[in-house]
């Protein structure tokens, strides 16, 4: 049985699965990405677990099994496809250049190691084992820490002149608006992630004046995923907060849209488990600033994939489309 | 010598080619636009035009010349390649869809008549005849009566599943700002356009309340020409109107950019005659909005076409394309 290691390396966590050819995952485990402010370090941390995740797997299939490790991929923040590195990642505590294929390498000993944005890892492993089997213009986006974007074009992966294409999350959505990390202002992943979501929420707190179920928490305890839950349970603040996300990402994704023209946006990522509640105000905005000749003609759906797989079942078809 | 009409049907002008292989011009006329509100007399005069121009070259070229006509490309707003429709146009003054390569057809009794985006044409002509040879992956924008766009993605045009993508000029800007044709506000081609110029050039009288070059003429005779011409001679309002310009519009590629990454911006039309005192600013302001993983890694440039060819041109090579 051929196992490829499928790594999703996000802003807060990094996820480490071992993935089949059927894009089954057998074995996972996960650390705190936040912790490392040293790509060296990080890359220890990173290779001990995924040695100890394959003696795991081994074990439990035991001596008999003909595994066949064909090797690591790795989706990750401002990763480039070309140059094996993590290059200036604004939402990672280890900045600069972080030549992380080449670490792993050495670290484990395995040749193949393959490194790409997360977002395209996601887009990839919609498109071979998700919802996306049968588009061949779609684009994905992440809603995480940031927001991420991988763009498929004529049924391939976009890369573009930079190795790097696809990262509309950084797009200039309100130009004198809210701080980003890079010292710039208004980009659209500072509206619409979780942690957009999140800062949505204060302001919501601030124009609207009335009490939420989240008063008696410490500020800095308050989670995305909080504020979903308790807007379906009905919170008015945490309504408005989603409501606002989803009109802000539909005006968004409608610009997106001009540029290439996908037949659907699929969406994947915590916040999107808050359902029609954030998807409605989406697709009601992206009809809105929509011109005519494209009106209705774009799907915006929920990713086919398992919460907390794509970006581990894409970075694992990387690898498997490496060796066949 | 085969030769190729090359239409280009802007918001204002009409202006019809004969092209060789070579892309030279061999003879052109044009006629105006905004004089038609029905697409059958719009397609009545063109196919008068068209007929004019032959007899013309013709008899330029005498009755012994072997000249053979192989076609009729058109670049217009909202053409759509696949339907030789132009479907819905917010700038002309002939609305819903009018079929028009199957009426020239008829009127012509020639059988090939290819339709597509201007925009999309003049990006064709940029890559055959122009600046852009040796890209494969490049974005043209042309200011005119509006901005359109046309995206090369891996040596490719980007057509996208509607069929019409490249329509960054529908952009949402500023929401809530400038009012646009569709009911729509404060789409990017409101601010940068020859119209946009127009405009900006109103808010900045209001704005800075000091005499200008154009301060004798009625309002409705300023042209974004003669607001170019008096930028150059060191007008302050039309300088401080450029320069706006400029800055929106690098505003806008930086986020364009972060979609499908090009090597180059390609800026075409009238506007562009401005120079430095247009590009500087774009320049700056694309750098400004741009992650650190692409800064310095775009060009912006201006079209190497000659002025009003550019559409011309990409629409005769569309012809030559198909019939090779």
């Amino acid at each position: 049985m051929k196992l490829a290691f499928g790594i999703d390396i996000g802003g807060t966590n990094t996820r480490v699965g071992v993935v089949n050819r059927d894009g089954r995952i057998l074995g996972h485990s996960s650390f705190n990405t936040a912790d490392f402010f040293d790509g060296g370090l990080y890359a220890d941390q990173l290779a001990t677990v995924i040695k100890s995740l394959k003696k795991e797997v081994e074990e439990s299939y035991g001596a008999d099994a003909s595994l066949e490790w064909v090797g690591v991929g790795s989706g990750a923040p401002n990763a480039n496809y070309w140059t094996g590195a993590i290059e200036e990642p604004p939402n990672l505590n280890f900045k600069g250049n972080t030549p992380l294929a080449a670490m792993l390498r050495e670290r484990l000993g395995m040749d193949r190691v393959v490194l790409t944005n997360d977002a395209n890892a996601a887009a990839i492993g919609e498109k071979i084992f998700g919802g996306a089997k049968e588009y061949t213009d779609f684009i994905m986006i992440t809603l995480g820490t940031g927001l991420g974007s991988g763009v498929y074009v004529d049924n391939k992966m976009v890369y573009g002149h930079t190795g790097c294409a696809g990262e509309v999350g950084h797009m200039t959505f309100d130009p004198g608006g809210r701080f980003c990390g890079y010292g710039r202002r208004g980009s659209l992943e500072n509206y619409c992630s979780a942690t957009g979501i999140r800062r949505t929420f204060f302001a919501k707190i601030a124009e609207m004046g009335i009490p939420t179920m989240l008063d008696e928490k410490p500020i800095n305890a308050v989670t995305s995923k909080e504020i979903v839950e308790i807007a379906e349970k009905g919170d008015e603040v945490a309504k408005a907060t989603i409501e606002e996300t989803g009109e802000r990402l539909g005006q968004a994704l409608a610009s997106v849209a001009l540029v290439t023209s996908p037949a659907a946006f699929f969406l994947f990522g915590g916040p999107v488990q808050a359902g029609d509640i954030l998807l409605d105000p989406i697709r009601n905005a992206f009809e809105e600033h929509m011109i005519p000749i494209y009106k209705g003609r774009t799907e915006i759906i929920e990713s086919q994939l398992p919460m907390g797989e794509a970006a581990i079942l894409g970075a694992a078809a990387l690898v498997f489309a490496e060796v066949e």
